[in-house]
C-alpha cells in the first residue's frame, strides 16, 4: 500500500492492476530485502588505557555451588541488540534510512572477568528525585556483588554527589538491604547539586573504590561523563558505570527507565480521582498534573490507561487557551455535551504561555535545570477566570491534583522491581568485565551496554508524528493546536 | 571477547596480544557489518480471493473533525518490524543464524479502506478461561469501530464459540461499554470448546456479519484459522482476526500478551503472602502455584519480582524430589540456614512426577488439552510426607496458597489497559484494510500484524538457556535439577 | 486508684492500709452502684401534625417469599441505645454527670408501617463536597426501597439542593444502581449553597415526593431542619430524614460518618509517601495537609495509624512557631536528631496565625462557612523562610503533599460500605414507620435514630483531655504548644 | 410502639387512641426511666496476693520532657465502661435484663505503678495462626514500654509457647521493630501446642521476666489463664496479660479483635473475583471460603460490604443441600434468573453434612480443635454431582477459592494498626499499675480491662436473632434454612 498516496492509486479503484501492496509483498516474497550495514556502538574497556590490566581470571559463576553455567551463559562482544526494529522499506526493496541501523553490545556476565573479590570495593550513589526501584536498584547491586562475585567491600555513598567528600560512606551488605526492594525513596539518601569534579574522584581514589555506579537522572549521567573522563585522565582502574533513574522516562536510547511503569499505574489513580470529582461536580473540570519536565511520556501513558482524559497537553506540543481551536473552547464544547471534563497537563508543557517575572525568567535549579512554573495553578486560575468572565452565573468547579510526591516515593511495582533486577545485576557484570563510561538499560527489550556520553546527550521525546500521539487524539478528540493555529492565522 | 572460549583464549592470559574483544571492535568499528537477507510475512488480504474487490474509499478519519492526521500517520505496507534484534556476529563479521531473520508488516491505520461504515457489521467473541483486560479490548473494539470508523453495527457473541450459533448476539454501543476497563472478567461470557466450524460460519453468514474480532487462547486461535480458511473458501466478504488471550503468555512471536503484567504483580502479592506465612512459622514452607501449563513465564517473572522465593519450577525443566540434588534435600539445607523457605511451582510442571490413574492419562478438557493434575496439592502432600518421615518430632507447616482466580479476575492495571487498547484499535485498522486471518500484537514493542496460522503454532517457551532463566538460578541459587540427574545417574 | 492524687495517696507508699484502689472494688463488689435517671430523646413522628393519620398496615417483610421475621427482628419504641457509656463513679458509688444520660431510639425495620408501597415516592438528594460512600447509600436507599418495601417511584434529585427546582428528577431503580457501590463520588452529582425553602418544599409538593432523602454535611443537615419545620408547617405527609456525610467526621452524636475510615486509610498512604520523601532527603521535612476544617480526627487517625509522624496539628489545639516550645524549634531538634521530620496539619489548623488581608476575612463560600486560607502552603513557606534564614548554606528540602481530593474520590472500603448499608436502610426503615425530622446513625455501634435538630448541632471534637489525643502527644512527643506558650508568656 | 405486637395493636388501626408508641415516648418525657444496679467486673491485682507489695512510685510521664499530663490524663478505678448499651424498656419504665448490665474497669496510664523502669522485665509471646496486626502489636509493646516507661530489657519469646522452655529469647528495642507495622505475619514466629504450664512459669522465673505479654486466640488465653494462676499460686511478682488474636472475631465481651477489618477488606476482594469467574461463565457459581471456625463474622460482614453474595453460610446456622427450600433448589433458581451466582462459606460452616471418617471423628490439632474439613472442596464437588445429574448436556462451573492465607498474611490496614497500637499501649498501662490476669480491648469503642478467664470462656457468635443476620438476609433473600426444614419435617 506504500503507494497508495501516489497517483496510481487512482488506478487502484479502476481495478485494472493488481493492488500495488500485493506488487510490493510478492517481490518480497520472492526476493527477500536486505538491510544497510550496520554500525555497533564501541564501548569502552578499562584496557583502552590501563596498557597492563590482565585480567583477574575466569568469572566465579564458574565454581558456583549451585549454578553450572550452560554454554550459552556467558555472553561475549558478538552479542549485539540492534536498535532500530521498526523500518521502511524503499522502493528498491532495501530498508531505507541506514543512518539509525545501530546495533550495542548485549548485557551480561562475561567469561572472563577483570576484578578480583577481594580487590573489589564497590561505591553506589543516589542522585536527584525520587523514583520508585531506587531501593531495588541499590539492593539488587549488593546482593548480586555480594553472592555473584563474593565481593564483599560495597558501600553506599550519602546523600548524592556532596556525599563522595562531605560524608563518611555506610558499609552495605546482603542482610541490611534484605527488605528495600518493598520500600519507597532511596536509604542511601539523596539531593541535587553538589558535583564537584576534582573532590569526587579524590574521593574515589582515597576511598579506594575501583567500582563506582551512579544512580540518576540526566544531569547526573552528564556529571558521571566527567568523573569517568577525569577518572581516564588519572589512568586509575575504576569502573564507573551509570543506571539512568527518570520517572519521566526522557532518557533516550533505552527503552523506558526503570520506575516508570509504576508511575504511570499512580498517576493512572490520580486522573481517576479527578474524573469523579468532576463527574460529581456540575460544570466540573478535573485537573491533573503529572510529572514530565521536557516530555510528556507519564501523561501521555496514563491518558492512553486511563480513558477519562478529554485533554492531554505535554512539553512536546504546544498549546493555546483563547479563540478559535483553543482550550477553552473546546472545553466549553465538553462541558456542554457531556457536564465534565478532565485535562491532564504534564509539567514542562505551556512553560511560555505562562508569564514570567525577570526573576523567575533567570532563576535556576541546583542541577542547573531552568525553574519551571506551576503549569497546574497557573491553568486552574486562568480556568477559573475564564469561566467568572464567560459565565458568572453558573456553577463551576476545578479540582486541581498535584499527585507528584504520592505517585514517586512509592516501592517500585513488580513490573519495575524486575527491571530494576535485571539492570543492577547487568551493571554489575559490566564493570567485573573491565568496561567503564557506560549505561546499561534494554534496547528492544535486550539489555545491552551503551556508552555513557550517549545516553547524557540523548532524550526521548515523545514523538508527536508517530502513531501513539496519534492515538491520544484520536481517543481524546482534543484539538490539534498547531492546525487550528495555523487555520486562526 | 568472542574468541574467550576458542583456544586462543589461554593467549589472553600470556597478555601478548590486545584482548580479542579489542580486536572484533576495532574491525567493526572500521568495516560495519551487514545483515543477512530478511522475509517479510505475507498477510492474507480479502482481495487474494475476492478479485473484485474494490477499497470503499479513503479512511475517515481524513475528514474527523478534530483529528488532522499528519503526513506519517497513515501506516503502509513497506513499514515493517523486524523480528530478531538481539543476535550474534559470526568471525566473518556478518550475522549469523539467517533464518530468524523475519519481518512483519506493521499495524495501523491504512489511507485506504475496504469497509464502508454504513456496511460493516461486526462480531466480537470471548473464549477460554479468564484473562485481565478482556473487557478493555472489547470496549476498545467497540469504541475504535464507533468513534473512529462511524460503525454502529457492533454485536457481542455470547460464552465463546457457541454463542454464534445457539445465543442471539447482544448489540454494543460506547455508552453500554463505558466502563468495562474497570472491570475484571469478561461481560460477554465466555467458554471452552463448542466449536463447531459450519455452524459458526452458517451463523456469521446469516448474522450478516463481515468482521470478526475473536479473543481467546491457543486453541481458539486455531479455531480461528480454520474460521478463516472457511471464510475464505466460500469466498466471503468476512474478515477474520485472532487477539491472543493467554494469561500464561504462552503466545509466540508477540512480546508478550494482554493481562500479562498484570497477573505478575498479582502473583508477586501471593509469593509475598506465603513468604509471610512461611516466615512467621517453625520449618514454614511457602507453597504457591501459579498459572502456566506449557509455560512459566508468571512464575519466572514472580519470582524474578519477589526476590524472596527459593525454589520456581516450571514445565521448561524438570525437577525431581528425592536423592542428591532433589528438591527435598535443598529444601532440607534452606531450613536449616534459615528457617523457612518458599517454592513457586508453575502448574504445568512436574506433570511427569505425579502418579496418574488410567482414566487421568486418557481425560481431555472441553479444549482437547490434557487434564492437568494438581501439582501444589501433590507437592503439599509429599513434603508433609517427607518431613514426618526424616523428622517426625520437628515442627513443620506447609501452607499451599493457589490464587489463580484471584489473579486472573482482577481488572487489567494501566500498563495492560494501554496495551489492549493498543492492540483492539491496530485489530480494527488492520480489518477495515482488508487484512484477514491475521493476528495482532507488539513484535519488539512495536505493533505488527502476524499471519494467524504462524500465532496459532507458536509457542513462548521460557528459554531455559538464556540469560531470565540463569538470573532466577543466580539469584535463588536453586539446583540445577537436569545436572545432578545426570550426575546422580 | 480514684483517691490516688488525694493526700491520702501518700498513706499509701507507708502501706497501712489496703490501697484505696482495692476499697473502692470492694465496696463495688459488695455493693452493685446504680445509674442516675436516663433520658430518652423524643423523635418526631408525622402523627404528631397528623391526626388523621394511621398505618398503611404490616410491614411487608411479613410476606416476603424466602424471609420470615423472627419473633425478635421488629424493633420497636422500648428499643433504646444508651449513649454515655464511659462513666466515672462518684465516690458514693453512684454514676457521676447525670446530664449526658440520654438514650436514643433503636433503629430497624417497624412492624406497622405509614406508607403504601404504591404510594410512596421518594426523593434522593446528595448535597456538599464528595465522600467516599455517597453512591453506596444511593445504591442501598433504592436497593432498600424497592427490595423491602416494594417501591417502585424512586428519584433522585441532581446537584444538591438547587436540583430540587431546577433540573428534573432522574429516575432510578436496582439496574441502574447496581455497581455504583464500587464508584466514589456521586452519581447524582451535587453541589454546596442553592438552598432555597420555599422552592425546595414547593417542588416536594409538586413532584409529590413523600419521602426525601438528604445527604450532606452540617450546612446542608441545617437546610434539613429547616425543611423538615416547613413541611410540618404545611401539614404534609412527608417524611425527611438527613444522612449526615462529612469526611472529616465532625458530626456529633454519632460514632462515627461513614467514609472516614476510608479517607483515614488514604490519609495514612499520603503521610506514608511524606515520610519516604523526608528520609531521602537531607534535613527533609515531608508535609502533610489533611482534610478537617473544625476538627481534627482524620488527621488524629491517620497519625496514630501511620506512626512515621513527628508532628500533627489540629485545629482543637493551639501552635505557635518562633520561639521557646514552638514548632520551629521542636523541628530543628527532630532534624538534629533523625535528619528529618513529618508534620500533618488539618487545614483548619492554624488558621488564626496565617496573616489574613481584609478581603479575606470577609469572604464566605456558598455554604456560609468562612473561607479557610492554605495552612499547607503558608507553612511550607514559613519553613523555608525559617531555614534560608537560620541555615543559609545548608541543605533543606520541604514535601508538601495535598492529598485531599485523592482521598475524598475513592470508593468506600469494605468497612464502610458495610456502613453505609446499615445506615441506608436504617433510614428507610424510620420513614417507613412514619418518623420524620431524624437522622440515623451508629451510637455505641448500634444504629440509632436521633433528632435532625440535635445532630445539625452538634459538633464531634477531638477532646484534647482525652487519652487519644495523649496518646497522640505520647507517640510522637510532640511539643504541648498551650503549656509552652504559658511557660514562654 | 412497644406493643404493636400485643393484642392491642389491633385497636391501633381503628384509630381511636393515639399510637402506643406515643403513649410511651410521652411517659418517658414525663419521667426520665431508671436503670438496673450495675455490676462492675473485678480485676486481679498483684496486691491480691503479695501482701507486700507497695507502688514503685509515680507514673514516670509526670516528668516526660515534651508531655505534660493534663488533670483528665490519668484513668482511676471509678473510670468504667458499661457492657449493655442496646437495652428494651420494660413497660413500667425501667429496663429490662438486668443480668447484663455489668461495668469494667477503663484502660489507660494510672497515676501510681508497681514496676520500676531499671527492674521491669518484659517477655512477649504470639502463639497460634497469623492474623494481621501481630506485628503492629509487638511493635507498639517494645515502643510503648520504651518511650513511655524506660523499660530496657523486653525480650521477644520466639515461636509460642514452647519458646519459653526451648529458645533463648531474642531482645527487643524500638530500632529492631522499627517497620514492623508494615509487614505482615508476626517476626517473632509463631506455633500451635507447645503449652507445658510447669516448663513455662519456670522458664519465666529463670528468665526473671516480670511482665508477660501474651498474644493469641481463644486456647492460647485458656493456657494465659493457667499461667496467671500458677504465676499468683507461686506468688510471684510477674504481671500477665493476654491480647486476644483472632481474625474469627470470635472472642466474646470485646468489641472486635485486631485484624478483623483487614480480613474482610481481603475477603471483600476474594467475593469479588468469585462473582467476576461466575459473572463471565455460562452457569457460573463462584464459592468462596472464608475463615471462622466457630463463627461466621468475616463472611458476615464480606457478604454485606460486598453486595454480590447469592448465599452466605455460617456455623450459626444450619443448611442443607437437597429438597424443598434446600442450598440446591435455590441456586437453581438463581442461575434461572441471573445465569450465575455467588455463595460464601465460613470454614465451620456445614460440619455436620460433610461425611466424616471414624479416623477423621476422632482427629484433634495440635491446640485441641476438632479437626476441620473442608466445607469449601466438599461443597465444590456436591455442586459438580448435583449440575451432572440434573442437567447432564448444560454448561456449569463451579470456581472455588480460598484466599485464607492471602488474607491473614497481609499488614494491617490503618484501622487495624490504630486499634493495636492502643491495645498495646493499654496493656502496658495495665501491667505497670499491677494488674493482672486481665485482657484489654475496646468494649462500647472504650479500651478495657477484662478478666482473663472471663474473656477465655466468653464467644462472640453471630446473633442470628439480630438485625446483622435479618439484613443479610434480606439482602441476599438467601433461603431461611431452618425454617423450610421444619416445612418440610
Amino acid at each position: 500500500m506504500a503507494n497508495l498516496s501516489q497517483p496510481e492509486a487512482t488506478n487502484l479503484a479502476a481495478g485494472q492492476n493488481p493492488p500495488p501492496e500485493q506488487q510490493l509483498q510478492d517481490r518480497l516474497d520472492d526476493h527477500a530485502f536486505s538491510f544497510s550495514p550496520i554500525t555497533l556502538k564501541k564501548l569502552p574497556h578499562l584496557s583502552d588505557y590501563l596498557q597492563d590490566l590482565r585480567p583477574a581470571g575466569p568469572n566465579p559463576l564458574d565454581h558456583n555451588p549451585f549454578f553450572h553455567p550452560s554454554d550459552g551463559f556467558y555472553v561475549n562482544t558478538s552479542d549485539i541488540v540492534l536498535r532500530q526494529v521498526a523500518c521502511r522499506l524503499s522502493p528498491s526493496g532495501t530498508i531505507a534510512s541506514p543512518s539509525h541501523h545501530l546495533a550495542y553490545i548485549r548485557a551480561g556476565p562475561r567469561k572472563q572477568i577483570f576484578f578480583d573479590h577481594c580487590a573489589t570495593r564497590a561505591a553506589i550513589v543516589t542522585c536527584g528525585g525520587l523514583c520508585p526501584g531506587m531501593n531495588t536498584v541499590i539492593r539488587e547491586l549488593v546482593v548480586g556483588l555480594w553472592d555473584l562475585y563474593g565481593v564483599r567491600q560495597i558501600y553506599g555513598i550519602k546523600a548524592g554527589y556532596r556525599g563522595f567528600y562531605s560524608i563518611h560512606p555506610i558499609e552495605l551488605n546482603p542482610k541490611m538491604v534484605h527488605n528495600w526492594h518493598r520500600r519507597g525513596g532511596t536509604v542511601l539518601e539523596t539531593s541535587r547539586g553538589g558535583f564537584d569534579l576534582t573532590k569526587i574522584v579524590d574521593a574515589i581514589e582515597n576511598h579506594g573504590f575501583n567500582q563506582v555506579y551512579i544512580i540518576g537522572g540526566d544531569g547526573t549521567m552528564r556529571g558521571a561523563v566527567k568523573i569517568f573522563e577525569e577518572v581516564r585522565r588519572r589512568k586509575l582502574k575504576v569502573g564507573v558505570t551509570g543506571i539512568p533513574k527518570t520517572v519521566d522516562n526522557d532518557v533516550g536510547i533505552i527503552d523506558r527507565s526503570f520506575g516508570f511503569q509504576t508511575a504511570v499505574e499512580m498517576a493512572e489513580q490520580a486522573i481517576h480521582a479527578a474524573h469523579v470529582e468532576a463527574e460529581s461536580a456540575v460544570n466540573g473540570i478535573g485537573l491533573v498534573k503529572l510529572m514530565g519536565r521536557s516530555t510528556g511520556h507519564i501523561a501521555l501513558h496514563a491518558t492512553l490507561s486511563s480513558r477519562d482524559v478529554d485533554c492531554c497537553l505535554i512539553p512536546e506540543t504546544e498549546f493555546y487557551l483563547e479563540g478559535k481551536g483553543g482550550l477553552l473552547e473546546f472545553l466549553e464544547q465538553r462541558l456542554k455535551e457531556r457536564g465534565h471534563a478532565v485535562v491532564v497537563v504534564a509539567e514542562g508543557a505551556g512553560q511560555d504561555l505562562i508569564p514570567r517575572t525577570t526573576a523567575q525568567k533567570e532563576e535556576r535549579d541546583e542541577s542547573g535545570n531552568m525553574v519551571f512554573l506551576d503549569v497546574g495553578a497557573w491553568l486552574k486560575t486562568e480556568l477559573k477566570k475564564w469561566w467568572d468572565r464567560e459565565h458568572p452565573h453558573e456553577l463551576f468547579t476545578v479540582k486541581y491534583i498535584d499527585p507528584t510526591y504520592m505517585i514517586r516515593a512509592v516501592p517500585a511495582n513488580a513490573t519495575d522491581n524486575l527491571y530494576c533486577t535485571l539492570v543492577a545485576h547487568s551493571a554489575i557484570h559490566g564493570l567485573m568485565a573491565g568496561y567503564s563510561g557506560f549505561v546499561t538499560g534494554p534496547i528492544n527489550a535486550n539489555h545491552a551496554y551503551i556508552p555513557l556520553a550517549d545516553v547524557a546527550q540523548a532524550r526521548n521525546e515523545v514523538n508527536i508524528k508517530d502513531h501513539k500521539w496519534e492515538w491520544v487524539r484520536s481517543i481524546t478528540n482534543q484539538p490539534d493546536f498547531v492546525k487550528s493555529k495555523q487555520n486562526s492565522a
